[in-house]
């Protein structure tokens, strides 16, 4: 298609600004009026902690949307709360996230709360739950299309797509019997590590709104840190459920291709299958992390999509069958990718994990790096094989494509105008499916190489095995400011590799003991860029989390392990508090 | 790449004539002289009993070879025959058929029996065996690499081109104490359901010297057919596995997607990864294919192979768990796809089929075929994605790319000049990266419309289940004349959507029940080609093969209800003759 002539663009582009705008009033008015907050002084950057103050919220409706998933779920079994009750919470809760950080696209109280009611009545005339998520408010990033409602996914040309259809995923959520209550916000394109598109606009981090969140599931990291939701549904494919749990303090399990149904949901580079974008989950706690897995996978998904692995939920291999029953693991520790050396809050994260991990027994040795540049450059290159085409495609004619997630275009003395990426994919080049499958064939050998190279480590550890699992960043840095997030050196090695991980928070950023790093020898620029952005001031209170990565196809091992992880922390930080 | 010019091919030419011609010498010269058998008249067009006139077999081999193959891996364990004996007697039996069909492409007698001599060795020394295939001979499609042999694959280019390492198959077929000891005749490219190429020839079906084994893996269908090999692999993308399968009355399985472990294996369009080729046993009995199967996934093949699922042997699946223990099975038949109709011993197959499992309290209703066509094209323009580039890049200044299978341009009255899929797919285009991303959508699509309309059979069955299987021709003809076989709707089918299938021989033409069968009206001209292609006089004592159809990923319920099926045949057999 040739690009449209000035005159032309001019007029189409009043006309998308002004179809942008009326669609996001439509969000507006969706809004209860009686949910508007009175907002805090925007000078306060964290707001984390309105929600107790703002007054919406009931004492009991507070203690709700402060309960872990397992307890919400027992207490709707018991019907000591209703779905209606915990539904309404969470959505207050949600609407008061949105006020402040922008998270949400779709809002549709009325459904909801319909949909919780027949639940209720449900519990009520038969004593059964509909199923494992019985009564659960669950809110989708706006991939996952619901009958009757609009898939917009960050694209103008989008706006007024009604679904006719459930997708797979949102199908097996009712049977399972969840409460879709709202949907999320991403950037255009999906393709960013931050939340921004021209419909909805830009979503804020909740623990600094001039930080961004991370993306492309920022409306769910902005909305589940916040507790505006005790479970949140994202994708991934290059870090995009990973970056926004990492920059909001929660956890998640990018599982690895295939294991969950991404059949119907909407997707950017439609039918790109070379390294495919997977779903997974949000939560405050590991353990609404395994609830959702393991729900979904005992629903038995291959039945309703067929790129869906035949395995169901495998108990064993969450009892680290295949891991000596856990009694005494090896966890490899990635101190550095040998790309982007990750911020001191990062590396600190890294030492109390080694010794909470030592504390209880186990082992923990090196993570030797190994071809991750080139794998990130494959990954990267089959992302640009199109040379844009889709993006272009979907934006022409109907809104500007989306060059910078910078708010201004120097936002910051230290704005990385050439990310390492276009200097490894190099310009914009459409390439041939012949080309393409030459790059399956470099990703495939990539893949053999690493996965040796893991086998290899048996030989440096005490268990017999080899390493049972690699610590690492999520990302090199903790939230930053908005348009400065340029890393996902960390996060796309699992997408390439299909390994399944994990990422959990260990701590806060805390200037008394996160000092800036004395400089080192610079990988190349962007390692350079990355170093130049720290500043312990800068950041104080951001959550620090790290990524545990797994085998693929191991997901029930790396919610086990990372359970293991998570509960050698608690020990050691409780054993802290004691002393 | 510029096409040579004429000149220059000339030379090339003789170049690669003389190339060819040097190494089917070297073949011919690996050969053990004592092992030269006297050849039978050339108006014997069925060889099958050769093996048994000779001579070259002893007794003792002669039952060796004929034994099932959880006979021999007995008689092994327990040291009744040695690994050397087994080994020496199905080489023979190779050697015979080689000599018969030409079916062989690495001849390596020294090294696969110092492998049999180390196996008996350990068991004397141990009372130990390796592992499940201890001493057993298992012969491979010329694209499993071995180190040190050469893997040509049909291509002059390929001459020389050593491995220096086993593909994972090869090492854990090791580990499984397994005796590779032949590698088997492809067709050029591999993209063909016949098997001729520049480097070995062509291979010929021994129950009819002028009929084709069928292909890509018609090596291993000769070969296994006259009990050369107890257990054979060969590869499927289009029907490679269950075309010769069905055309040499063997036993099949091919498995989904990254069940079996291909790395490291060479292919044809080497990173087409859009419909992925697969591996599978051939075999003379059922139960070889469940063994090999079985033997493969116990070992664990995702720990070397990154693209294997994660799922060993699953027995609760074998016992057909999701199929209400087997007890009632419902089985749909696809008397016609509605793109080409079977020749009369496929219509006598199914009905056969039909009575037995019937006569055994199992349900048989009529598939209703789905978009069929629409499948179909999709997977052959994928196929041909890259314009055949990658073809003419492994011919190019080596060899002509070989047109057609026809040992004449002119070889029978119903030669088809335009194959349908020609017509489907158009003239040869090299697509995008983005326009292949758009066939991968369609290709989603389509799978999901077929499970969809799968699982709606539910209400057309008596047993609360959507049907448990189809039941189908492999190919709508028995064996045909070399050339002739253009068919592949039947299997293609199961590669596009993933399903796992099998093959198991049924009955044999015979000229005094298959009468020629009345026109229909063609559903297009490669439907009325085919079906002036018949004539039971032209095909007696030809094997005739259907296709069991399972669920993606179902490959221990395939063999479950396969093993029902075959037995139902055995029971109605055995019935008629006391009758």
């Amino acid at each position: 298609m040739p690009p449209l002539s000035n005159s032309n663009m001019t007029e189409v582009q009043s006309d998308w600004q002004e179809r942008c705008a009326r669609r996001k009033r439509v969000q507006t008015e969706s809004i209860p009026p009686e949910w508007i907050i009175e907002l805090p002084p925007k000078s306060q950057l964290n707001v984390m902690d309105v929600p107790r103050k703002c007054g919406l919220l009931s004492i009991l409706e507070l203690e709700i949307t402060e309960s872990d998933v397992p307890v919400i779920l027992d207490m709707l079994r018991w019907a000591q709360w209703s779905s209606v009750q915990v539904t309404t919470a969470f959505y207050k809760r949600a609407i008061i996230a949105h006020q402040l950080t922008n998270c949400l696209t779709e809002i549709f109280v009325e459904r909801a709360l319909a949909r919780a009611k027949e639940l209720d009545e449900h519990l009520a005339k038969t004593g059964n739950v509909v199923g494992p998520l019985h009564g659960l408010p669950i809110s989708l990033k706006d991939q996952f299309t619901m009958k009757g409602l609009e898939t917009i996914m960050g694209y103008a040309k989008w706006i007024g797509n009604y679904a006719d259809s459930d997708c797979v995923l949102v199908e097996i959520l009712y049977e399972c019997g969840a409460v879709p209550f709202v949907r999320t916000n991403v950037p255009q394109t999906l393709m960013w590590g931050e939340t921004m598109n021209h419909v909805f606009g830009r979503t804020l981090n909740p623990y600094n709104l001039a930080f961004t969140p991370g993306g492309s599931s920022g409306g769910e990291g902005a909305l589940v840190a916040m507790k505006g939701s005790p479970l949140g549904v994202g994708t991934d494919i290059g870090g995009s459920l990973r970056i926004p749990s990492a920059f909001c303090g929660l956890y998640t399990l990018r599982p690895s291709y295939g294991r969950l149904p991404y059949s119907g949901a909407v997707n950017a580079l439609e039918g790109q299958e070379s390294i495919s974008s997977v779903l997974g989950p949000m939560a405050n706690s590991l353990s609404g992390v395994k609830i959702f897995t393991k729900a979904i996978l005992d629903a038995q998904p291959w039945l309703l999509d067929p790129l869906v692995v035949r395995k169901g939920w495998a108990e064993d291999e969450y009892r680290l069958i295949h891991h000596g029953g856990g009694d005494k693991l090896c966890f490899a520790i990635m101190w550095d990718n040998g790309v982007v050396k990750p911020h001191p809050p990062l590396h600190r994260a890294m030492v109390l994990t080694k010794k909470a991990l030592e504390a209880v027994g186990h082992e923990v040795i090196e993570w030797e790096p190994h071809r991750h540049l080139e794998i990130y450059k494959n990954a990267e290159t089959i992302f640009a094989a199109d040379g844009g085409h889709d993006y272009r495609a979907q934006c022409e004619g109907f809104e500007p494509l989306i060059q910078t997630m910078s708010p201004t275009t120097d936002s910051h003395e230290n704005a990385l105008d050439e990310p390492l990426v276009k200097g490894l994919v190099g310009e914009p080049y459409h390439r041939t499916a012949y080309e393409l499958w030459q790059l399956h064939a470099e990703k495939r050998e990539l893949r053999k190489s690493h996965l040796d190279h893991w086998r290899a480590t048996k030989s440096r550890t005490s268990t017999g095995r080899p390493v049972d699992a690699i610590i690492a960043p999520a990302v090199a840095y903790t939230a930053v400011p908005h348009g400065l997030n340029t890393d996902s050196f960390y996060t796309t090695l699992c997408n390439a590799l299909d390994y399944a991980c994990s990422v959990f928070p260990v701590t806060f950023v805390d200037p008394e003991v996160d000092d800036p790093h004395p400089p080192h020898r610079f990988y190349n620029h962007e390692d350079e860029h990355i170093y130049k952005l720290y500043n312990s001031d800068l950041f104080p209170g951001c959550p620090v989390a790290l990524q545990l990565i797994g085998g693929t196809q191991e997901e029930e091992a790396v919610i086990g392990m990372t359970e293991i992880v998570v509960g050698a922390l608690d020990k050691m930080n409780e054993e802290h508090r004691k002393s």
